[in-house]
């Protein structure tokens, strides 16, 4: 086996003890003489597997009893239609913001079912800014507004979260709904301040397949009509996320990763290791004379961290030889070219400055 | 480890040969010093995963270029609204044949988007049998025809694929759709009869998490306005798979499979191996004084083989000892009560002797 570090930014690192717990467990959970994919959904194994997964992100992430929990199918993508579809309601309008291309998407499928308000948008910043609360500027008659907490292309976070009675025309009482996909579980969140939040399992939660949504009870009503039947909240929340067959092993897995999170003392405890990481790539770019990171210091992402070299033809030659040192996935996103070293929970703070010291290396080589 | 036979109707027991492989790939796949769970869905290992997955699927069961192949998510469920929105077109009206709650379930949602022709149904036998084709009447303007070509629940199957050109009013022009979720793989199957065809992985397959489609080219248009971009199969087809992440470690599992079907053989020696484990089963019922399965012979499942107790106060008894046994998930559906054994591929043959053997003994104890 290589030993490499892999700094995918999804499907991406997963825990190497969640991992092994995984191998040893695949023919045999627990004395079954089950694997967990060959489980019913509906037997009592995998029935208690899904109740402590619940119960483990309640108790990690303080998700108060009047917000639902849901694992469904689709990535945050389905989550794009079905966040309109379920909570535009009569008002038929709602505003987003936009910082980068995750929220683009957002934008452009809730378009379809309703009137979308830009309430901010640091598009002509190029995304690497996340723009101050007192610009914002929300619709009359909004049923929610939708942010993205983490843009995993551009790498700009939200350090923050929107208080919407700051806004000229916001109010606490419009719900505030957003996209985690890339941070959630990475830092602590106060949920009692959203009216819904989903994340796509494949950064920080699990593997790929799965999607969470935390929804507080409220808001969970029928659908537009014509919706499909899967992307009704309400179907969802009716049934225990058991309309259909879920993901059973993705779940499982997810359980696993939340007892690894648990045991590195919960979320707060892997925010300051996720700070630290962070802090040692960006300190290493910011005093460098090779290497670049275009975002505004204080919207810089924990958790995928994108820089260029300002001498741009060296890029190839640096991901040559970062790839032979076991560094893989580097190359970013190929809407913006460059690199990207995403660090989510699971990468571990010897992975970073393993590739911290290469970029040291690689700088003398060629600085 | 407990040595259990799993009767599961899905999630169901896969082959220990895969299981094994997955198990020692779990924390390195192939050298490349990643879990499969782990790699970016565009990065070239998973890449070469999903190519090989598919060009097998294509070699097994034959399927001709003019036809694409999608990974999805959302299991049969999302299909039974995928089908309407994308396939109605202009027509605006489907026929569905109904032989049970699968089928029930495709119809009431094709419902919403158009205007659903019962070609045929078995409500009214209980769906105990597969109506003759003779009877079936079709709609003048169908833009598909849909059945389930095996019904979990009910234990029905389809022993021949319908020929619509024979049906009053139909045409081999329409379109033929099936929901082959439980029984695709278990036997040979004429694609090039098909317009599209969809399958859970969770029988078969695979794991939960994945639904595979096969759509012939043609088929390929834009949706009714207003379709979630996930429900588009244009927007599959002209990503590969991967407008969002797919399940990834769920379409590996299923390459896993499909490499132990060749090893069995194929779909044909497969096929002499599910008549021979399902004969076992009903030649025993059909004998007994005790038991008794309500479904029409020329229709009985190969896969799903629901029975009841004669003396109906002995089932709980019959599923306790069954489970003492070993002898799991053997409780009928919720909705039908008795007993069902589902009996995939991946069940040995050993697995249905030792039930066969327990059924006698229990019979002999109690008949």
């Amino acid at each position: 086996m290589n030993k490499i570090y892999n700094f995918s930014a999804g499907p991406a690192v997963l825990p190497q003890e969640v991992l092994e717990q995984a191998r040893d467990e695949m023919l045999d959970w627990h004395g079954s003489g089950m694997s967990v994919m060959e489980m019913s959904h509906r037997g009592e194994e995998f029935m208690s597997i899904i109740a402590k997964v619940e119960a483990d992100l309640r108790d990690l992430v303080k998700i108060p009893n009047h917000y639902k929990i849901l694992f469904l199918q689709g990535g945050a993508s389905s989550q794009f239609a079905m966040v309109p579809l379920n909570l535009l309601q009569t008002k038929k309008e709602a505003d987003y913001v936009s910082t980068g291309q995750w929220s683009q998407k957002a934008i452009e499928e809730a378009s379809k079912y309703g009137t979308v308000n830009i309430a901010a948008s640091s598009v002509d910043d190029h995304f690497t800014i996340i723009p101050e609360i007192d610009t914002w500027k929300m619709s009359r008659n909004a049923a929610y507004l939708h942010y993205t907490s983490n843009e995993t292309i551009g790498g700009v976070e939200f350090n923050w979260i929107p208080d919407l009675s700051r806004i000229a025309g916001g109010s606490t009482d419009i719900p505030l709904v957003a996209d985690m996909s890339s941070n959630f579980l990475s830092r602590p969140v106060d949920i009692s301040r959203f009216g819904l939040i989903y994340a796509g399992a494949q950064k920080n939660i699990g593997p790929a397949g799965l999607v969470l949504v935390i929804i507080r009870e409220d808001l969970v009503k029928t659908p537009i009509s014509g919706t499909p039947t899967l992307f009704s909240y309400q179907t969802h929340v009716q049934h225990g996320s058991m309309y259909n067959t879920p993901p059973t092993y993705a779940i499982y897995m997810m359980g696993l990763v939340l007892e690894w999170l648990k045991k590195q003392g919960g979320v707060s405890a892997i925010e300051t290791l996720n700070i630290a990481k962070s802090k040692l790539l960006y300190d290493l770019i910011d005093a460098s004379h090779s290497y670049q990171c275009p975002v505004a210091r204080q919207d810089r992402s924990r958790m995928n961290v994108p820089f260029t070299l300002r001498q741009s033809t060296l890029e190839s030659e640096f991901l040559k030889q970062a790839k032979a040192r076991g560094f893989v996935q580097l190359k970013g996103h190929r809407s913006v070219g460059g690199m990207r070293a995403s660090i989510y929970n699971a990468m571990p703070y010897e992975g970073v400055k393993a590739l911290a010291t290469f970029m040291e290396e690689f700088e003398n080589q060629y600085g």
